[in-house]
């Protein structure tokens, strides 16, 4: 792709980022609390304005309910609004309640399912409420132990579950499935591989689509190859960006292996550019970043993070396809990906730095941020 | 169950072995030659038939191609049957030729397409000659770099390609489509998860299903929840049972963590209990073992192996699950897990030696072999 | 061995149970309260008493500071002995305390470093205090990102703590250093595996041994050989026995791969059988379980982890090792194999009631505490 | 580091390459034969000192006995010589024969442990012969089954056949024992991990360090971190460079995380700038490349596996290290991590060139070669 046309490109690049990545956040042993981090869900959707008025990236914030539950959902709207920012997807909360010991959906006991589904019931009429066309459903159901329950079993009150939230689906709008290897639950969880995702999407219907987390998957996987069999059935839903070294550590994206966030983002450039289903389906990718920053701050770790994303597809962008697809189909092995290797290696500075001065944004976000002294206002007020 | 019922399903069970296991095999550093080992289709045959003299749970040796061909195949089923044994599933080999370096039914060249699909269009009519109902197939394409070859290109061939294979398939027969996480490709495989072979079988019809080998997955991976899976879709084409540590090690089934192995046949007991979907899907599941023994000795192994799953099978039989049931609805964790221990560590020693008699088949049969003389007489025949 | 002396072994089986895991504990996402849990270390040590009261394994509970500090530790002490049981190891705290959200004892800051040395020392002292005779030490040290701190300099200054510490031990007690893979430090460990812990404690000293957690490993680790090789070198010193699938899950002992536990137990029992350095090394190995019961009653889990241990070592007391030995010296891999395989399939129930019987307790202590009403009783008290 | 010095560096740098990459290699299942692959070690060694002229990196080829053997020592190291290289590495063969099927230097019958030690002493006198310093040690050694051998017993054999080896060594040349966590064998290795080889070469003494083959870890691992904890205990030895997806793939280096790549060299860089002991240690690390191009042009996939080594070593120089220490020490974790970041994403293609410029080898060399016709003329003199 030319230079210009990736600019166009890389001007309308929009990621979500989520609103729990501003607040206090960590892992079993210990949450530690940042300095500056937000208390509530106001402070939330502040932290997500500012990363978009630095960055130009990220013009949505997800939310998570009930943790960004409030009483008046139209002044929240409006505080996001008159921030520069609209509400992105939102995410129902399966996992945090007593009941929900033995799964949520897939719950043995019929009035858990149902207390889970008047909750998902709700998150749908705050979608509809906040205009909001994004379900994204992450469940922690699972087991622990050997015999603990029926796979099976689970599989059909999951099914039934699903089907259920399917049917409340106002027009338009769409259930992204999040699958998941492990982690709360130990020995088996209900959806743990995108093949469960998409088989039980394709049992739902056309708006239902597999969510990728990129820590979600057992060491050694493809997931550029997942994409691109994802992209090819029209049913990639869309992303939760992150990085992982050993599990789903939640690390911001690009941090471990950013060639491997470039290779994503190839398979993604490349159906961008056809014309078929992929091309269609690509469109409707739902960018999302999914983080939990432990021990950094916060706004620096996201801002850091949709950079490391900007850099990536621009660098995908700029992929020399017509030569590759020759390379391939010659079986040229190390010009094929040596194509690759030169697209990765380019210093997209200059296309960067000119797409942020279109988008009037600072040149150099992390270095505007360091300077603007937002930090240390935000511990001056916060604590 | 019952112990009644159980030495009935127990008299019941049949798992194939591979030709290929009797032969020579070995790793990428050397193939060591064990002494008695087969040296042709026929010796090989003859191992096959020895195993199931000795055990009564191996009635038909799976074939590879070309490595089992014969100019007459009439003499070979023939002596087969003269052995007491029959032929099984039919395995086309689309890896040994040098044409297949970039991979056979996804290659970019079409001619290299149609040299894998004439192969696969003579195994088909191989099966027909020896009344075989199984074509398994497993293909080691995929790619060693990134950029190498397009993802969603070599889907589109490998599914027309597939395609094609399914419209040879004589009525009654099944296609089984095996996937790989790694392995001769190290950077992506065309079918490297069982949702990828799912997706692809859902697309094919209902004479294609999945074919589990428990090798073939990421560590740490939930085998027996992804069995349920299948079964609870009609999915599960069968299994290539064998045991591993790390990769595809190809070892004794069971020899490394027989619980798994338990907990795998726990899923089929169950589903064999049902009168529903998973219960008439069971039935027709293909039991095969895939394993090469590179250091060992290799009818003694394979003998080890079949053993190991008959015990497995009757450990899972005799699960009590109507209290396992009742416990599972209740939430009571750890008695659900305790029943399966209790079925697990039960001594169906005696039990077996039952089924055995009632076999006509010796009460030991590693003992028979060593106390045989069979090792020392294919010593000497064969060198 | 004989059924007489693996008794005699038997009978002298000791392994101490963790207070925390009668707390509340959960994962990142939910810490669900299970009915009838401790909610103090007077409780937690009331919980460990029953424990051992019922299958006479567990003289000894280790204590975790700060959680289980009391003002008055002679009180603490003669609650326990009154109850029937000791005070094993002493586990520090060193990630609890938001100063420690770099790290401990390899922190950048020697503020931090003073800060958590201290705590040590103070732990120090409850050991003499209660006449424990063992330091626990695990460290929640490492970085989550690339460049955040150099290795090097890391290595250095927890090099210069643990010299400290061990300078502080008095005589006949030991520090047993802990290794960990991953978390909750995410791309980095200060100790990430045996070979970094076994290097420092040679360089500490003889009072200083490895602490393996059967948790703590990457996937496919093969960790009864690591088990051989530190009994080997004189340098085990302990273990904190729980069971995982795929991270650091602190499952119930045996409930994932009991064939493992049983390996690991031959280890240690063929150690125990030679004269030489394991001889003497497996002696003073500290067996020590480390479970965190997040939604299993655990009372219950933790007999039955104490149960599975006892069960795997009287399988493992029961190898008929001079065969083995003869087996392996012939290079007879199956015949080795399977005599392994023999006396892990033995019935050991009548050996263990004897047993049982032997020390006073039930011959089924799960039934006695499901049907003895403590669970109820605890429900009806602690709410 | 500026770059002027960063200039000198990269004119020191010198990584050996390996015979065996240029002839024949493949996986189990199948080896190809890539057209214009070298047939016997005097084309081996042509290839490897093409791939010097071409890109100045490599000066001298390591060899593997007995694949390298010849009558004429001489003669070989003067045809080395007229060519322009050296001879690097001697690495014995310790598999390949069938009496090593239980192992070589571990194996439990005494005339196998004494040939393997023949084999040895051999090697040692060829490195005499020829110049070499290095012995580069891998042994394929372990076991398939649990119980299949002691561990205990291994290790003492091997200890003391490692023990004799070390004694041969000529002054001044160094043993470099390789660990690998597995394959060919497939339960236990021998040398399975860096604690191992260390913990060996610590009992051997001075000569003796470990090599680091990038492909020989579980996944998940951070191999930069081991480097760094074996450089600053003076135990590194040296690399066998590569790259792996999932398992000992022995792909091109950088192939697949080049990030990864940097973070190894960066620690590497870092002990260089340092006068202590690590400082010293890393200038006598042995800089090697394994690798086994399956299905590959291997003459090419050499120079760019240099070429990558080349690029990451001069970005890991550019770091800024002084502001990297005051971020670390400052616990300003984001700033430390972006210095790396920014290091990574320099463009030191200029630099490169005039490195190039300054050894008179072309400025890119791939094209270069591609260009020079020496592929064409390979297939057409070699088949």
């Amino acid at each position: 792709m030319t230079e210009e046309k990736a600019f166009e490109r890389l001007l309308a690049q929009e990621i979500e980022v989520p609103s729990w990545a501003f607040g206090p956040s960590g892992t079993r042993f210990k949450v530690f609390h940042i300095p500056g981090e937000a208390r509530n869900v106001w402070e939330r959707v502040e932290d997500a304005a500012l990363v978009h008025q630095l960055t130009g990236l990220a013009p949505r914030v997800a939310l998570h309910i009930p943790w960004d539950r409030v009483e008046d959902w139209d002044r929240l709207k409006a505080h996001a609004e008159g921030l520069g920012i609209g509400i992105g997807a939102i995410n129902p909360n399966l996992f945090q309640e007593e009941e929900y010991r033995l799964g949520s959906l897939a719950h043995p006991d019929p009035r858990v399912r149902e207390k889970a589904l008047a909750h998902v019931r709700e998150c749908i009429s705050i979608m509809e409420t906040l205009g909001s066309r994004l379900l994204s459903l992450w469940l922690a159901d699972g087991t622990n132990y050997p015999g603990q329950d029926d796979f099976r079993a689970r599989r059909r009150r999951l099914e039934a579950s699903l089907k259920e939230v399917y049917a409340w689906l106002p027009e338009g709008s769409r259930l992204l499935l999040e699958y998941k290897f492990f982690e709360p639950a130990f020995y088996s969880t209900d959806i743990p591989d995108w093949g469960t995702a998409y088989a039980l999407c394709l049992k739902l219907g056309p708006q239902a689509q597999v969510l990728v987390d990129l820590g979600h998957h057992p060491q050694g996987t493809n997931i550029e190859a997942l994409v691109a069999f994802l992209l090819e059935e029209g049913k990639l839903g869309g992303f939760h960006f992150n990085a992982r070294k050993y599990a789903d550590d939640d690390l911001i994206v690009g941090s471990i292996n950013p060639f491997e966030l470039f290779l994503i983002y190839h398979e993604l450039a490349s159906a961008e550019e056809e014309g078929g289903v992929a091309g269609e389906t690509v469109h409707r990718v739902a960018y999302m970043i999914d983080q939990a920053h432990v021990i950094e701050p916060k706004v620096e770790a996201m801002i850091l993070s949709l950079l490391n994303c900007q850099e990536a597809y621009a660098k995908a962008l700029l992929v020399d396809r017509d030569a590759l697809r020759e390379a391939q189909e010659r079986g040229d092995i190390l010009l094929a990906h040596r194509i690759l290797l030169e697209a990765y290696r380019k210093d997209v500075g200059p296309l960067l730095a000119e797409v942020r001065r279109a988008k009037g944004v600072p040149e150099d976000p992390l270095k505007a941020y360091r300077e603007g002294g937002y930090y240390e206002r935000a511990v001056a007020q916060r604590g």
